[in-house]
């Protein structure tokens, strides 16, 4: 139930993002994850900054993460980021990070986002997003 | 398949830990969780960066977080972590992130880890751990 | 100059902020300041997300620090906080970050704030600011 | 007294980096002048990293920084770094924040930076060191 289209990113890690193990920490996959679904709902017309001053916020509601194998701080990379729907009005975001020079998947995640309406506190699925995400 | 003991850590939000919609970004309930995880370890007696010296390394194999409620910049909250064996060599640790004045429940997680020794590179389940973590 | 009351805050590092030698992140001795300094300011009466509700930001023009010693990654350390004035309508934060098991100072910081009226655009110190943080 | 050399870095915020103000948070600027500082020596020849694992470390001792203006959420910019010699062993940086659809410098750094020597603990400069960053 996903458009087909997928959104990379390419990234590499920040020193402060390297563990005492000389890894990259697993908190800073959900942050690369986050930023390439924000930069890849942007490329379709959707921002989360702007929609929050419309009265709508995209919230997180779960995820799941498998970590396969450790980045090492050198490491370049890519997140992607595929959107689609689930149910009526929640939006899944399937997300991958693949190292650059092997293209190993380093991590693979399922994400669920809803859109609150702020009035009703409810959760909505507007048409404008639904069309512009492409979500089906 | 956990062991009954609940370790419990009090903890707040850090002023650049909330985001633009004024509440704490999704990324630091993982921190926050890590941080409760790592002090219920070392708690127990396991440290995991004296293990790292040690040549094992706990490493994160997945995890799966339900978000329930948004906390506030202000809100005082509790991290909860529960240890627990699924099958031979996975340590699961439940949490939950409580928020402090009603204790409604903002966020639940199940996180596995794994003990990987780096002299063979594979995972491990040493009986020091196993004993001082009491998992069963 | 400055009130003679010293604030202090209780402080350790979190298992993310260690970076690969084994030491805090000098990003984070920032992050310790900052939070010291909201929570000094609170205490009395002073809440920067509240005021920024009221149109007044509290906002940094300048950070001095010197790095004196690496704190490790197990070591607790006690934050401090000292508000005076600088001319009219600085507001002058000094710090330090002190190791609890032997009173080591391991940095020490001079921070410069100032209060943007965001209806003009200028900084400005309403009396009320001045009397709560009892700057003279 | 530095090299005529500026490195520039091509940067933008992530998500989490906006605060609640919708500014992004001034603990960043740190952070994206940390990275291009490290990407500066790298692209020299002188990994952090590298020389911890031969017993130099590279460690901050004092930073400077002049925050002029508030970089926005999604503003594209620039950060620079310019190394030099100070005395005979302290590195000085200067680094800017430039944003990039107008050029404004939105911070400005002076950054000290001592090479440790770990078996003596001590201050040092090593030759290859002053070489591969042209230092004078």
């Amino acid at each position: 139930m996903t458009s087909d289209h997928i959104f990379t990113w390419e990234c590499e890690a920040r020193d402060h993002e390297i563990d005492f193990q000389g890894r990259v920490n697993n908190i800073y996959y959900l942050v690369y994850m986050e930023h390439a679904r924000y930069k890849h709902c942007k490329s379709l017309g959707v921002d989360f900054r702007e929609l929050h001053d419309r009265n709508f916020d995209l919230v997180l509601i779960r995820t799941e993460i498998d970590f396969k194998a450790s980045l090492g701080g050198t490491d370049e990379f890519i997140v992607t980021s595929k959107l689609g729907l689930m149910g009526k009005i929640r939006i899944v975001c399937n997300q991958q990070i693949i190292r650059k020079n092997d293209g190993k998947i380093m991590a693979e995640a399922k994400i669920i986002v809803v859109c609150i309406d702020r009035a009703s506190g409810r959760p909505v699925m507007p048409d404008e997003i639904k069309l512009k995400l492409n979500l089906k």
